[in-house]
């Protein structure tokens, strides 16, 4: 019954009129041929593949699942047909380097065609979604041989990757990390150890899989510094390329879990498996984070997808459901009752959803943009994008996530005790989405990493490059009355980010503890003003086409409307964060811990 | 692996410091035989109830789900083994009229026997929880003869009940109910339509099923004031009050759903079943008002059991969970890391989950206290007690269960990637939590009947009555310094909430739609207040204690902590609510439905 349609027009919207990206493209080493006429066909095929193939899976993947059964496991049915689409379509080769076989398009194309795979069903994009991560690792830090051997087989889909970081016993905490590497005469490792929530770990659409491994050499330091990167293929490849005998790695079981249930958790058993070092010995985690920004803003997409999913989603049905007349009077009357689209209530779940989904989108394309720079800009470009991408992950990892499992549960509300029925899917996607705050890093531990190591670290160093950005677009639409409201309330938003950030970098000095306490609540206010700046920007793009004539005018006005929504119906919620943020670690640390409970 | 325990000592906090409930039984008509020890005893027995025979098939319930086979519902395994030493320990007649069979107990000793029951199992409780629904709809509009012939079965527990007011086109809507009632030549009437999301509805735990159902006669007015009240029972009763031939209502079928697995949520179908009036006719819908107020106590309750049972796993794991180092350096030194509880972020959503649980507890007995002066008190006991329950039974329904599922998630969360597999339980919690902001009215209805029906329509009366309570406990409390920081800010809360009831009220005469508006913002906000309130009484009793030099010293600080946290940390939440409440309905209302959605 749900289904999902690519928003191909809101896609340009963001992309084309918001952030100008042909002239991004225009400018960009080597994207040549991301001509307007190519993107736009790119994304039409894209769109036909997620809403015609992708799309009709997603509940039987939920009702399916993967299934384990002698160390193999086999997925829901359709994937695997819709992967070998996936791969004939050449879709996994979009992004990727000529010279390993791929289209050399850039990455941000790649994330508006990926936007409308993971949308419309979250479960089976994760299966390519790690592949590119380990595509991207192997790229920047494997071999010309490692590259030609393993990545090439990658870029044509026949392969897939996974990342295999987390142990039972450590996620957040990687330092405490046990799998060995033991060298091998031949230069290669035997790697031995059990790796948990690995991800597409084992499954039955593709001829190989290549693990991406964290584990320690024998004489490695102990913590963070004394872990290595290592290839560990399923199957061992032979001198001509070709798949050859299995590999001592196996899939020794899968979750039983809240959602995702098309995509197989994979607990897995190395037992002495042939790897190779990527990059150099103990510099694992370093090469690794490579991964992990991707990682971390492809998680972050997730946030928008179940957002615009509910929404769409929801909009239809309340279009629909007839329940209950408006208070000021029936607005349909010749019907028993008026669609629930008219309760004002109702339209605050809608527009919530909408705020949150869109401003995502925004902020998704707005940090992909920046992802085409570190790559491809400019040695000055490279230097601002990655730092303000350093700043913008977290931030949009923590928050588009928290307000997507938000605007999924709002998804489900709007259709009231049907939404909690499994056969209308909002659940589904509740289920789904609450993943996204847990894996890559919670949003306990992205709140860290933005106040404690990219903001307070650098002395606010790197937050100030994006205020400034910011200050400047305020400045620009200072003096025009069309948007008054927005940019005085952003300017003082934009000021106060600093203000609390040295708040609490005093505090801080002081009892770092204090960090600790005031991260979560100050990564959801830079959420709220980040996304605020986008509804800024949207609304002045859309201000300005409806100045100029323009004949969407129900478009461009919804825009409008939804930026004020967000400025008075969602930004009050900073109120509370600053007040929260700046209470102090006292009355969080003050509690011994033997008084938590008393049970007797 | 999750368990639970009964907070008893929290619980005798609750009931005998904080709200005396001794004296309250001293002084209520027919509640003689609850002295303490009565009281003392039998919470023990319902605790031993719940922990030993309960709790453990809280995640079988989930796992097996109920079965449904040719109109039979099979419930999981050990749940009808479970509700027969329920009726063998007596508990169904616990707090019914001794005239039927009952013990005659006060409600409120029900409720915390209940609260045990409920939150050790939420889907078993259901059972139960309808059936005493339905007795207490039959204790107030039934005949001598139907009390008689179905409430002595049902306190016995030999029978359960339901009640079936949903139909797949209406559910907040009844006025648009088209189950129909036509009468029999005997006096009885055959009743036919199709009732959907019957709790309870079928299953294999008692002897007999007495629905309480709603339905039309033939010449009712169109709307809510042509509703009747009817019971049908499952089987037909014979002259001695046994169970006879099958009537014509059955299960069509059940509902595959999000959480509640154990509950058997039942389409049934009435194909001229015998049916029996209860009350006069028309007026089915104040009859069963009865009942709605009761279930939506009830289902207040359920944020409360997910509150605790959240609180109380994941306690235990963040003092067992070892991860990263604190960052004012190592807690636990010989430790290969520091339990997670050390850590600020943690603390923050373990005692986000402890300040609803506990708030929500004093909330909850409080309400329940009032429930007794209802029945049992004198006259004006009784209109003080109902005024405030009609004020309170909203926004403990609503703010409970938004708060009780944000509960249940920071309990996932604090399990990091763990919360989200099944074993661990939490995510169970979660998704059994997900429909108590769906049933016996949405977070939405409960906004409009609080702000609309209790707050606006009676001019503020109902409001005033309890802000003079909250009045009067801060002026007792004023000139005392160790309350100063409680005391000023629930002051200043408590007129502000007046405050902005008055401006919302001039809005609404202006437009009626500035009452849907502001409701959802203006019940949160409620709720921050009610709960500031008892928040504020639990510090002062614990205050007390701790200078009155009790033993109980960690307890008791706990107590002063938590409220702390509390003030400090959740309160300011009220600023945003505020701002947004206030800001009027037209950034709801501008969108022209045709431009919700623009998909191509």
């Amino acid at each position: 019954m749900p289904e999902y349609k690519a928003p191909l027009r809101d896609i340009k919207f963001v992309t084309e009129e918001v952030l100008d990206i042909n002239n991004h493209y225009a400018n960009l080493a080597g994207a040549e041929e991301a001509t307007p006429d190519m993107v736009a066909a790119i994304l039409e095929e894209g769109a036909k593949f997620a809403e015609r193939v992708l799309s009709p899976l997603n509940r039987i993947g939920d009702e399916q699942g993967c299934t384990f059964k002698d160390g193999e496991v086999t997925t829901p049915e359709g994937f695997k047909e819709a992967y070998q689409q996936y791969v004939e379509g050449g879709w996994p080769s979009l992004s990727h380097e000529e010279s390993v076989g791929g289209q050399g398009l850039p990455e941000s194309l790649g994330m508006m065609v990926t936007e409308m795979i993971a949308t419309s069903n979250w479960s089976w994009s994760m299966y390519p979604g790690l592949s590119h991560g380990a595509m991207n690792t192997l790229e920047q830090h494997g071999t010309d041989e490692q590259k030609q051997t393993y990545l090439t087989k990658l870029v044509t889909g026949e392969w897939t990757g996974t990342m295999c970081l987390t142990e039972p016993h450590c996620g957040t905490d990687l330092g405490m990390l046990k799998t060995k590497a033991e060298p091998n005469s031949d230069g290669s490792y035997a790697i031995s150890g059990t790796k948990i929530f690995i991800s597409a770990g084992e499954h039955d659409m593709a001829d190989n899989i290549v693990h991406i491994v964290l584990a320690r050499l024998p004489d490695a330091p102990a913590g963070t510094k004394g872990i290595s990167l290592f290839i560990v293929p399923k199957f061992n490849v032979n001198e001509t390329g070709d798949v050859a005998d299995r590999n001592a790695v196996s899939c020794g079981s899968i979750e039983h879990k809240m959602g995702i249930h098309g995509n197989a958790t994979c607990v897995m058993n190395f037992d002495g498996a042939k790897g190779f070092l990527i990059g150099p010995p103990n510099r694992g985690l370093n090469c690794m984070f490579t991964f992990m920004n991707t990682a971390r803003l492809g998680t972050a997409l997730q946030g928008l997808a179940h957002a615009e999913w509910a929404y769409q989603n929801s909009v239809v049905y309340a279009k629909d459901r007839l329940q209950m007349r408006a208070l000021s009077g029936a607005k349909s009357p010749d019907k028993a009752a008026d669609p629930i689209i008219v309760h004002p209530d109702v339209r605050r779940m809608l527009l919530t959803q909408r705020a949150f989904a869109e401003g995502g989108r925004a902020l998704i394309h707005y940090s992909s943009l920046l992802v085409d720079k570190t790559t491809k800009g400019s040695d000055e470009e490279k230097a601002e994008a990655e730092e303000l991408l350093s700043l913008l992950t977290p931030i949009a990892k923590a928050f588009l996530t928290e307000t997507g499992f938000e605007s999924a549960n709002q998804g489900l509300q709007v259709f009231g005790g049907h939404g909690f029925i499994a056969e209308w899917g909002m659940e589904q996607n509740v289920r789904d989405s609450r993943i996204s705050m847990l894996y890559e890093g919670t949003t306990g531990i992205q709140a860290l990493d933005l106040l404690g190591r990219k903001v307070l670290m650098t002395q606010g160093a790197t937050l100030r490059r994006f205020t400034k950005i910011i200050h400047k677009f305020c400045k620009e639409h200072k003096g025009d009355k069309r948007f008054k409201g927005y940019i005085n309330a952003l300017s003082k938003l934009n000021s106060e980010w600093g203000d609390v950030t040295l708040k609490i970098g005093m505090k801080a000095m002081k009892n770092k503890e204090e960090v600790g306490a005031a991260s979560f609540d100050y990564c959801m206010y830079s959420g709220y003003v980040v996304l605020a700046y986008f509804w800024a920007r949207m609304a002045v793009t859309a201000q300005v086409k409806l100045d100029e004539g323009s004949s969407e005018q129900g478009f461009y006005t919804a825009k409008l409307q939804t930026a004020t929504f967000y400025y008075e119906r969602i930004l009050p919620r900073t109120r509370g964060h600053v007040e929260t943020m700046l209470s102090g670690a006292d009355n969080l640390l003050a509690m011994e811990e033997d008084n938590f409970l008393f049970l007797g």
